[in-house]
């Protein structure tokens, strides 16, 4: 931590500042320069993160030094995190994600019906993807809207998972349906608004469960960080960052999809980046070249969504692919994957 | 709901509509223009909103007619509401929210001690304000940050309440807190980061209870109030709307604080609209002209955040008012008030 | 200037940046903590703003210390700035911009008609108010809309200026306008679009003859200061800072007014700041609550549009007062400006 | 344009605005709703654009049915503009831009000396890329950073393009340097603090030059195309969309390369986008996987700066791609390139 100090900064201030950082356990440094003071606090700054030493007398400005996370941090573990997801039967395939293989989770936005999630179920693993995705219970932001099946659909997506064979990914909203929701997901996912719901986050950071956090719309990636080091710190280490989009001036898209957020968390964490083109865009007809391009940018992951009839959604219509165009975007995503050494589908 | 559709739409796109409108309970105004057809929806569009009639075969876009807002919209009360809090003793003061007082919230932005709290308490019912305002329960962005003293706060919030004599606001964080928080609370808090954490909003719905809901960073003003919906629509029509900055590309506030959001709320919404400069603003020094600035602007009501001693708070000391200046402010805004007809002290 | 090193730097990574810094003339300070080395550059680091510090081997990041403008900062000149303009003719008013009183410029968005202009005018001087606005140049969004009537409507300004005996003030979009407008205005203004139009601040800093920069939609307040900054640095200090909205993702106003930066702005630097509520809002319900607001901020001014017809406004018809509303408005400033002992009018 | 009637709007009201609307050549078609009444205008909608229909008595909103811009619109020109630049000597290349090659617009940020522009003229040349690009004249924030080297820039831009017979690109700030500027440039390039420089627009309107817009950073994509328009409605047809970022609250990257942008122009014009990776993000090791992300999300084009010695650049240094990076990602952008069935090199 570095204190600039005021031009009308006094000797008694510095001294107050060197006292207090002594009591707080650390060093300082001190140099007196032409224009301004600056103090420098040596020692792990992380203790007084939070603390308004803007406020002690004399000080102009503090600047941290040192980044707020730890655990997530990619010095911490520079060969990167690689999540392995266990066969959902013998002789099933072992997804892994973070390695070589750029993962794709696709399905409905929600379950809607035994029969249309079963068929997609098939589709999508036949197609090659990773993961199932379908939500069972679904933030809206009008409560007249569809909310979800709740635990029947949760039913019907431990169903689908066993009568196919593939792993299934899906959202909890309320710490209190945790149990029943990690009974059936391989993976958990936290949806953008509830990013910084710190009470759903500590208590999936005491299950061995991973947990894909989607940055909320109005996040940095620092933030979303943060929210990773919630769950790292109380033990669970399986954590995913997904890029959504980010909410912006900018009208003609549901938000604007950060994309060059892959390359910067992938530098700044060890962690897996997903990017989910269908909520970054709002619209079908973007999220092929989004997809694409997420893969270009290095994305060890994407998800996306599909309707057989999108225009009888319950949710989410106007961003879901037909299965014709998402079966065409596959094959174009792993030649994509190529260039960069990686593959898609097998 | 208008359907424009684009210029190459058929006769059979247009009835296809027409048809699909009709099926929902819904009449049709169909006007053949030079370089468009649009259709108008006629009824009561809600039954549709969310349904992604964008993707129908034909359709360029789709336009809201009606706001998607109902219980929370101005037209259904026009007198606007008034929310009593009445007496926490016999012969106390009765506190009546968006009536011609203007109301302020004051207090430590977490409580700290039993000492501090009561000090402050008395401070707060010493200078006319209307509430005490402090968190028991913190949301922090770092999970090494000091995180509230939970229970035992809410205990130490109960006994000032009692033995000053005044009413108190407090956040709820988590559903699994609901019943020990809305036992102590006058007024119930949503943070802005739970704006949409519609788990929360619905059980809150079913108590008896005001609650304030802050708006989030990333929120516009149909979002939050489409999040009053929510509690409303469950029966707890008690909602006050909190205006506390948006996120924006400006750094050297900590949020943009969005006063013309209470103009646009009080003409589109019957609610009271409360405003908070200290998160607003992030910087004690902005506190005061923008508190200023809110009630000149016509707000409801004012929370402000008052520490002994910032430089030594457990959280968000930056923005904590010296009682003194707290003291002096008060003053200030009573004058404020009286230009518009209304009033902060007795 | 601060430099981090990353944790990998070496020794000689140290000493190429002291040598660099030696080389600009900079002495350094090296403080070596337990997770990073810290090198301070001591001088004036204005000399290297901009130079890509952070591409030198070994370097983490680079933290400024000194705000990047100097001629604009509030340490300069601490008992602020005050802008006479001379009487419009003899016995006339002079006006002080930056004192006491706070400044009221007001008139249609648009010069339309030589009536308009002369009716407007008599009622700006009579209401109070310090000067006339209106536009001869108009930017405008779509290259179909109305432009303004260039320099016949200058030519109509001067005449109303001239026959109602009112300071005015007027937009140059266009350095090749430069002459011509400045024969006519008391203060030039520069629009939101062109507050980073170099070439036109540098040239307007040659003149003598106050401006009005208005904050662009996506500046910072930094980048307004350095705008200023541009032309203080060629001589001209005369120099008002305007704040009138910033673009953010809320659709219910046309910007969101920044209120928040007129006490910053007055804290960093000692120019006057005039608050725009006309475009800082969009809608003319919104004007007159947004303007008190600002005034009870502490503006030093504030600029409004009126119109006669609003309705037939060839430009920002929605966001124009009528003269009734704004006649009221004027009493309302007053009295919440003489709350901060000021007043608006005499 | 469609009128959407107050609850309490009454049958004069109505009324009115269908009187106007005959006044303005428009015919009605009125629809009365259970809730509202509504009233669609028949006929070019455009001649009323910008109009305060809103200020009618009676009307709660208005909703726009076609896009305001129209040269610039897809449906003009469906099959696409192509732009061709005639090669600069005999034998040479002719660059079509908008064609199935995606294009790559290559150099330094700034004109520093003779020897450097020539190398990296060459370099960029041998490399397969269609277009230097090198600045003489240079928007800077500070008006103490290095402004370009003006008409001297423009003197070594002229001989190194003749020297190694490639085209070029080069920004003009200033309508007085234009004739100047397009005197030695194949494509004018107007930066994104100009976006919105209408003078400057119309007046590069007039010429037969192709012209690339950047779009400004807080500009929305329809904003853009109305700036496409103001040049194309006095005659010039041959502009580029250049997406370069907009700005966001994330502060990790200089600005949010907002990708989607590439799709979305595509789809709603015929004019060729183009990407810059160097301004979009700020950070050279961004730079390659954004570009690769462009030409997977379909630009016809990408803009990049290089620099032999990033640490010493005069002007965006930490942006600029090392000689050798730039070379290994030509090769990788052509690899993707062909997934979409185009090409970068031969």
């Amino acid at each position: 931590m570095i204190i600039v100090l005021k031009k009308s900064a006094t000797e008694k201030d510095a001294q107050h500042i060197v006292e207090a950082a002594r009591a707080w356990g650390l060093k300082t440094n001190v140099s007196r320069g032409v224009e301004r003071t600056i103090i420098g606090l040596i020692g792990d700054e992380r203790i007084i993160h939070g603390k308004p030493l803007d406020m002690l007398p004399g000080v102009e400005s503090v600047l941290a030094v040192l980044k707020p996370y730890k655990l997530a941090a990619a010095e911490g573990r520079p060969e990167g995190t690689r999540i392995k997801l266990a066969p959902v039967k013998k002789g099933g395939r072992t997804v892994v994600i973070g390695g070589p293989e750029v993962i794709v989770m696709a399905g409905p936005c929600s379950i809607e019906s035994r029969e249309m999630l079963l068929d997609l179920a098939q589709l999508v693993k036949k197609s090659g993807a990773h993961l199932l995705r379908a939500g069972a219970f679904k933030p809206r932001t009008s409560p007249y809207s569809f909310q979800g099946m709740g635990n029947e659909g949760l039913r019907l997506l431990a169903e689908a998972r066993e009568a196919v064979g593939i792993h299934v990914i899906t959202e909890v909203m309320d710490v209190r349906d945790l149990d029943a929701v990690a009974a059936v997901a391989d993976v958990l996912q936290v949806g953008a608004r509830n990013m910084q719901n710190f009470t759903l986050l500590k208590a999936i950071g005491k299950l061995h469960k991973p947990v894909m956090i989607k940055r909320g719309l109005a996040n940095t990636m620092e933030e979303l960080l943060m929210s990773a080091e919630y769950v790292m710190s109380e033990g669970n280490h399986e954590v995913l960052l997904c890029e959504r989009g980010i909410r912006t001036f900018e009208t003609m898209t549901r938000n604007t999809l950060d994309l060059a957020a892959v390359p910067v968390l992938q530098r700044e964490s060890h962690l897996p980046v997903i990017v989910d083109p269908s909520h970054g865009t709002g619209h079908w007809d973007l999220v092929v070249p989004m997809a694409r391009a997420a893969v270009a940018a290095g994305a060890d992951g994407i998800m996306v969504e599909i309707h057989p009839k999108p225009a009888e959604a319950m949710s989410d219509g106007s961003q879901a692919l037909l299965p014709k165009t998402y079966l065409k975007m596959m094959k174009e995503l792993d030649r994509v994957a190529r260039v960069l050494g990686r593959k898609v589908t097998r």
